[in-house]
């Protein structure tokens, strides 16, 4: 099959390029390196089966001639950074809504009809279900991230309704793992490295989150493709626990071998916005026979050891 | 209190001014006549108390000026075409999800907060609960047009949270009355018009639908925006009954005096994202002591009526 990633020199888009080359697929990275790194596609561009296009979704007839030929676009590029959607408020519409509509646009312009999208589990806003399993009550939205996002899924459910598209939708839990780019993780480990005694924590640390690594992300999302065959498939993905933000700290700081004096923000959450408890339902899922290969604990420690042997990441 | 209501020269947006008009507020209609009527406001143009700004919401330095010492502002305008979205795929997007998104930050850029806005029972989908309540499953979307409508709500939602906005979101069932613009309603009276004796519905002719009188929809808004003070108020609005597509011809016919053969495009659903049934659970909004004051029935015959009176319309 030949797959078209965009946003494929990001953090789950180039882990997904490499599984996608590994399995003997033909690859097309569409990005624009706004976000992405091109130290991420340095194995995949050894690969004959890879291909890159350095372009902005923007460019819109650069994206209708990359569809040429392809069969499936896994659609990842996005605007990740969900916490400061408030200081660029339209930010978000225009990177992940239009962009999302472009992406649609251009492959139905060409004829190519599947797509998987990263969605959010921030979908669900403050959930009055949990677990929240796939059809929580319809959620109010507490973010502009998020309803980008069900904006982003609205679009894909239309087209699968009107133009016979096949639409895979995961809502995901925050991924951890190798080229982890922003995040929790990733900020207490850039400040701990410029101090290690103190650690400033937004919230007060009892926030609930849950976390899924980004291997076991990959193998979810390729048991549903290769599972279902639904006009409309939408999953979540997560692990089956979730930590409170002290855990987090725990295990970063063990892993770093510092004791830092903690102290917090406090209120329930860490910005406004912020969902003091993610915890999803992945029964869905775990019904095709996937199930995480780690842990929380054992994500985040894997993400530190990562961040630990490619520091040009923090500078 | 000064309202400022975009689409205003609009079916909903039209009746809505006359009504605010009628109870003593000031009103500022902003529209750009793409599909609004001047007739519509001739009565309202006599009113001190009455200002329009002839602009499209593209302009978006005039929406600013619009703004200013606006209280309260209700975001009628919208394509409203739902049937032809998959002939533009882009227009919904643009005119409804876009749009909303200018007028969201030009009240923010102003500090004007407290927004009404025109969503659809169409975000339900294809529901699986019926009626239909507001915190039904989450939805798969079925159209482009209620995709945008989605979309619109949630930008509404993250700016109540992110930015202290207080948000009421009415789901509309087809709204029916004077003005009535487009629809089964204009498009059976006109197709009568031409041809008395024979007429094509689209579908099996029992696609089951639920329409609402506009003045008992302005009931509705009014009576929420005076009883509810959340954050984000959602309600659903429509009668406690529906009708089949079957019906509501019988009712026109009967109006018009005409006995046309009737023949059938067959198929459960009248096009594609049609929703054969629709039907909204109207327990909260009556649960403020609301209740309309017109059955479906009447409210087509209204319709109907309407129409004759000012066959302009269908010129």
């Amino acid at each position: 099959m030949h797959f078209l990633v965009t946003g494929g020199a990001g953090f789950i888009g180039s882990n997904m390029t490499d599984r996608l080359l590994s399995l003997g697929h033909k690859v097309t990275v569409y990005d624009g390196f706004i976000t992405g790194h091109r130290e991420y596609l340095k194995e995949a561009s050894k690969n004959p089966a890879f291909n890159l296009i350095e372009a902005r979704l923007e460019d819109e007839d650069v994206l209708g001639e990359a569809m040429k030929g392809v069969d499936f676009v896994f659609h990842f590029a996005a605007n990740a950074d969900v916490r400061r959607g408030l200081e660029h408020p339209l930010k978000d519409l225009e990177q992940n809504t239009i962009n999302t509509a472009r992406v649609l646009e251009a492959m139905r312009k060409n004829g190519v009809k599947r797509i998987g999208f990263s969605s959010t589990g921030s979908v669900y806003g403050e959930a009055e279900v949990i677990p929240t399993p796939e059809d929580a009550p319809f959620p109010v939205q507490t973010s502009l991230y998020a309803a980008s996002k069900v904006a982003g899924e609205g679009l894909i459910q239309a087209y699968c309704e009107g133009y016979d598209f096949q639409g895979y939708i995961f809502r995901f839990v925050s991924i951890l793992g190798e080229r982890y780019p922003h995040g929790h993780v990733y900020d207490f480990y850039k400040k701990l490295k410029e101090d290690p005694t103190s650690l400033y924590i937004l919230g007060d640390g009892h926030q609930k989150k849950s976390y899924l690594y980004v291997g076991d992300c990959l193998d979810a999302i390729l048991t549903v493709i290769d599972s279902c065959t639904d006009k409309v498939n939408i999953f979540n993905l997560g692990t089956d626990e979730y930590c409170e933000v002290n855990d987090s700290v725990g295990w970063i700081t063990k892993r770093m071998g510092v004791t830092p004096t903690l102290s917090y923000s406090g209120g329930s959450r860490g910005w406004i916005g912020d969902n003091p408890f993610i915890y999803l339902d992945t029964e869905k899922v775990r019904a095709l026979g996937w199930k995480p290969k780690y842990t929380i604990e054992q994500a985040v420690i894997k993400t530190v050891e990562y961040i630990m042997e490619n520091e040009w990441l923090i500078e």
